[in-house]
């Protein structure tokens, strides 16, 4: 709306001042609605719902280009999921794997491109009042060989990603245990 | 039912007519039976349940020579289920993946036999008025190595194949969405 | 307790005998309760809840040297749960794949150690009295290169095995079928 009262306002100065013909001004006018439209386009698009509610939880369909841990993180903030767990397929544009040098306490990390997502499985928990979660992962290439582990990053490809979420009404934390330097999902303690 | 009544009116028309010795018409009558008999036990065969009720959706247990996509597809038309998605393993006679050249807009298809489903993971959705399954898995070979991506058609092998569905009452179109070339779950815009 | 009480009374009984220094004495008490220490921390280590009630089902949550079957069937028993299925992710210290050979009605076994569990999916029944489960699952080791299949054995690595259990209340029966030779889910019959 913004960007199509701008071209109002634009259009209407110069037809005022008188520094184009009627023609250009007509050819400006078009040219500015068209970018105005494209532009509204985006927005749709942008703020195209990427998630529905289920029985379950959520369903998401993110689109090329969305950055998967931070769409499901937002999911989780903006729905309040106490916890969960999910799964899921799709196109990987980018998927970085990490595998865990206990002796350094850090990942070694390795990037694949344009690969399917053969599965995604994964839980949403919170880590000091942030989502925390904790996706593996196992991508195949245009061979049909299969690479995998823990999941450090992973942007969509061309194509979509889906995740089925299952929510659990728990809110779980999930709390760094030293000596050990990982990331551990806490329960609660019951009784049998 | 059918077969039994054709055998004995055909032997009843045989012995009216003459045609044949009191022996000849035994044995035909025999046969007749034991064609009967086999055709009503893989009438019960085919009939025999593949699914059942759960809590969240259905279970399936598939076994071999079953089409598992064409079984979904049953399964989504007989309960008329609106959306979900499902997880599953079991043992493949046949598995094709097909990696996506979206230059081309067609899948690149690799067929691989007697492979154990390591993961299978998908969704259900509809499109112009037909099940529209989504499904990725991971295939693993007699020396423990995986293979994987879009599932494009898949045949059990000797076992059998277990299939986990959780129903999602919202029905779910998938709507083939251009420049992409690519079928996309679509979700109904949800607001925040 | 036990153990520290074992403690006094071993070391009362020293004194009273004098066979041994009051030094000597001093050291048995300390290695012995020093002992009895370590004991009660494990005892709060094996009594440590491994799972937590979730919306669908159980949520477990298994440490280092834990026996995923032997876990998870102890949760099958203690909760009673008629059938499930279930979906999980870890480190794994040791897991252990079969491929069946259907002529010698036997698996060929193969462990991998170290090693990322991708994903694990199976399905829980029972048979004979016995919580029957089925598992399979992807493993991906520090190049990411993945391997997988039937799993026979799994223990957890340095780090934790998330398992999301979906609880189904209908009882079902893994029978073993002739002449397949394999452990096959058993469906009650349903109308459609």
């Amino acid at each position: 709306m913004k960007v199509l009262f701008f071209c109002l306002k634009f259009n209407l100065k110069m037809k005022f001042t008188m520094y184009l013909s009627l023609k250009n001004s007509i050819v400006t006018m078009v040219l500015c609605l068209t970018f105005s439209f494209v532009n509204a386009q985006q927005n749709v698009s942008n703020s195209q719902c990427r998630y529905s509610k289920t029985a379950e939880g959520f369903l998401m369909v993110l689109r090329e280009g969305d950055n998967v841990i931070s769409s499901i993180e937002n999911l989780v903030k903006e729905q309040q999921i106490p916890s969960g767990n999910f799964t899921g397929i799709g196109f990987a544009g980018e998927v970085t794997f990490g595998f865990f040098d206990f002796s350094r306490k850090k990942f070694n990390p390795k990037t694949f491109n344009k690969v399917e997502m053969g599965s995604l499985t994964g839980s949403v928990a919170w880590s000091e009042g942030k989502p925390s979660l904790h996706i593996h992962g196992v991508a195949t290439d245009d061979k049909f060989n299969a690479y995998g582990g823990h999941i450090l990053a992973l942007k969509v490809g061309t194509g979509s990603m889906e995740i089925y979420v299952t929510v659990n009404q728990e809110k779980l934390e999930r709390k760094m245990e030293q000596p050990l330097g990982a990331n551990v999902l806490q329960l609660p303690c019951v009784k049998n």
